[in-house]
């Protein structure tokens, strides 16, 4: 049976579309009612959701508990500390399959000065994208939409239209005097954007509520063919922020300059020394954990088109000319990325800086753990001259060391994960996504982004994949966060027909 | 005779002091007017002076106008764009000397947040210095006040005490029944930390009004012995701001990290390229046009007691173990005096950044013009496999070169300057500090900051000299800028001295 199963999601890698040849009366509902779900967005999106905003953050909680018990979804909020987790739990009579839906409702910081417009939490529709001069429009009260539309709004796409998309699958299916077929449960995070500090905890402690056949996340970008895309692994994540000690206080650069350390020019030193010039991070032993893609995720990465770095505005990606995305992906990173010392621009003054900051984002890949990496991290940095302190010298250290960095890793980083691709429900929901949509899925063994999704196979042992719906160019994490139509349409479609796929 | 004065400079480098034995009549008026002195100075800073802040500046103008005229000084408000220089002038009758005193009455940016206890211009007294815990204290309504009392506020060393000195020097020959012996002139500038844009300007225009035998600068520290010093050069400066492109827009850093070139790992490794780890430029041609320091300039360098690093919280020089600062400082130097990408703490994000910024200053020393260093810069990006561009790289560039950096040269940089030792009237000054104090003073070919002072010989064939007066632990140009009242006072003893000078 399994090999079945496995032989039919290989097949779904290169078979021509099913196309669902009925009348479907989800994407009627759909179609009809276009206004309506984009307003219960728009309204969800004017929540601000900032991880770190703790008043807001109930008030997203306290919308979306509202949102969930409209449809008659048993709904419980679980305290984690921090901002809260939103859970909820439909059944479906005789079904033996479970399938727990993830997303989150906390959004990135935003910087107001760079969205062009408009507030961050304010969401504008557009007719396309702003960078192509898109032209801001009005809500219209009633549908049509046009699917090139699109909206502008902080989480417009990462993560709370995938969460507005799950309710209008329940209604549509409704509507259609449809049933689910799996019982479904709902998972909604409160600070997954500064790294699910609460993830483990609540997944240790509701171990029983949690339990289900497959965790399916519906975070980040679809493929950006906008072909339906089912990812069955996410890197994981670690960050750390290096700081590099010059004199022990900002120094006229005239009088002091070129004598007293430049504690800029010696991180400079220290970043270029972490990678080669093809983007190979050359700290001992970054890669040697890493489980090689097996020869069925090659293919499937070889039969997906991948990005093209014109469509990102450089010539040439980092691992060198013809370096592909979805290879590099596959590998732990390291990322630079912020950089600071004294100031910059109308601020810039003539000082030699007191010290020099890097913050570092470290992709991880199943395997690969974050303690791990760190440690190399650290002692690449002794390896090259430095004296590691772990908080800031006092003057007996700075008289003794030429040279000292302060390595702050962040706590609770998580390690990629991967789901086998003949993982028997993850199979059916593949099928079912096929059969949704008249495009074939693609199918990819990792996405480049981190989820903590790593407690769930390790706490639970239930394992993960993704089912990201929106947009490639949506400016996730970055100002002018968009969200294009169509995908919240068809997202909805798509997991309408996952929550009605074919057990066995 | 020239030969005679030379003899007598040079004497003063080893000379023993010759205390003055008379009764002081200019150190007993400062001593009972140590209050009133603090007062004006104090009142003077209380007007903000930020480069930039041209209403304020204005108002700084106007009160200097009316402490000039109080004097008796014939003061001009010179007009340039910005904000206005004010000239004075004092004439000794039967002198055939004419010293100019320069000197600036504006400050550098602040950033309050940075300052302890209060407001850069609110000014506070300390006991101490605040890195060593001194408390702050009230003003006393009356003296004396302690020496080692500091004065905090923005330009209470740069360069606001040093005009108050000048003003209480004539105040206390006046009281002392001492007239000048040299016509005295004074111009005070309005935009020095933003590179003096007008000097030019002005010098050219008022050719007659600034004639003189020698500009005496009041700028910058004294040697931290606290010896009275003179300064014989200064560098000069150029700044450039380099700026490196990514991706077009910032990316998310697990979808596109380690794929999407990183700009600033890219300038980490265009900076490391330009210093080796000696600290010595290795930028092709730096050093090419440096006019070494002649013997005698060498031997009152070594003459000198250094600064050691300890006591700015380094453990050893750029320059490796026993690399001299005032070596060092006649040479051209490479400074990085801010670096941005993205951000930094709280605010970081996950994110691969569009572009990344380095600002840097190119200290200079004589003979080494501004435009030649620039070029050199440029060159040397280019060699590193950089694109230059003169603005935001178009799509169509991106698309042509993998690596692209914009270089933006301020306008205005000038070359150092250094006026013999032996030159005549620079003697007689050196003779009358010499005679001031009962401290040696120290004689330095240059300084390490730059002032831009250039075009007095280079329009008006003027040679200049530094007189500088304040504490060299002053913190200038950062945040906490202050003054140790001790300099105040023997400075003010050391103007008039100077205003006093014998002549031949």
């Amino acid at each position: 049976m399994i090999h079945t199963l496995a032989r039919a999601c290989l097949l779904a890698l290169v078979a021509t579309p099913l196309i669902a040849q009925r009348p479907d009366p989800v994407r009627r509902y759909v179609d009809a009612h276009q206004a309506e779900i984009v307003r219960e967005l728009v309204d969800f999106l004017r929540i601000p959701n900032v991880s770190s905003d703790t008043a807001n953050l109930r008030l997203n909680a306290r919308a979306l508990v509202g949102m969930m018990e409209r449809r008659g979804i048993q709904t419980r909020v679980l305290e984690t500390g921090g901002p809260p987790m939103v859970f909820g739990e439909l059944s479906a009579p005789g079904a033996s399959t479970t399938l727990l839906f993830y997303a989150h409702y906390d959004g990135q910081p935003v910087d107001p000065s760079k969205w062009i417009g408009h507030r961050p939490f304010e969401p504008v529709l557009r007719t396309g994208a702003v960078e192509r001069g898109a032209q801001t429009i009005p809500f219209p009260a009633r549908g049509p939409y046009n699917p090139e539309w699109r909206i502008y709004a902080r989480s417009a796409s990462d993560d709370k239209s995938p969460i507005v998309a799950l309710l209008a699958a329940l209604d549509a299916l409704r509507a259609a005097g449809q049933r689910p077929s799996v019982n479904l449960k709902f998972l909604f995070e409160g600070d997954e954007e500064v790294g699910s500090p609460h993830l483990e905890t609540v997944v240790r402690r509701h171990r029983d509520l949690l339990r289900s056949d497959l965790v399916i996340m519906t975070d980040g970008p679809q493929h950006p063919s906008n072909r339906p895309t089912l990812v069955f692994g996410a890197r994981g994540i670690t960050t750390a922020q290096i700081t590099v000690y010059g004199p022990d206080r900002p120094l006229h650069s005239g009088h002091y300059g070129n004598w007293a350390p430049n504690p800029a020019m010696e991180l400079a030193r220290l970043l270029a020394s972490m990678k080669d010039a093809q983007g190979r991070v050359t700290i001992p032993g970054w890669y040697d954990d890493v489980v090689p893609l097996s020869a069925e995720e090659r293919a499937a990465i070889a039969a997906v088109p991948d990005e093209q770095p014109g469509d990102f505005g450089f010539a040439e990606p980092e691992g060198g000319p013809g370096s592909r995305r979805l290879e590099r992906i596959a590998l732990p990173s390291l990322n630079i990325r912020g950089l600071q010392a004294a100031y910059v621009g109308a601020e810039a003054r003539t000082l030699v800086p007191a010290q020099a900051v890097a913050e570092l984002d470290l992709r991880l890949v199943p395997a690969v753990q974050p303690d791990r990496q760190i440690t190399r991290l650290i002692a690449h940095v002794r390896s090259q001259g430095f004296h590691v302190v772990e908080a800031d010298p006092d003057s007996a250290t700075r008289a003794r060391h030429p040279r000292m960095a302060r390595v702050s890793a962040r706590e609770g980083g998580y390690a990629g994960i991967r789901t086998p691709f003949n993982h028997p429900i993850a199979c059916q929901v593949t099928e079912a996504v096929r059969r949704s949509s008249d495009k074939p899925p693609v199918l990819l063994p990792t996405m480049g982004g981190s989820i903590p999704a790593a407690w769930f196979p390790d706490v639970l042992g239930t394992q993960v994949i993704l089912l990201p719906l929106v947009n490639s160019d949506n400016n996730q994490h970055a100002e002018n966060e968009n969200l294009r139509l169509g995908n919240l349409f068809e997202g909805i479609r798509t997991l309408a027909a996952v929550m009605r796929m074919q057990t066995r």
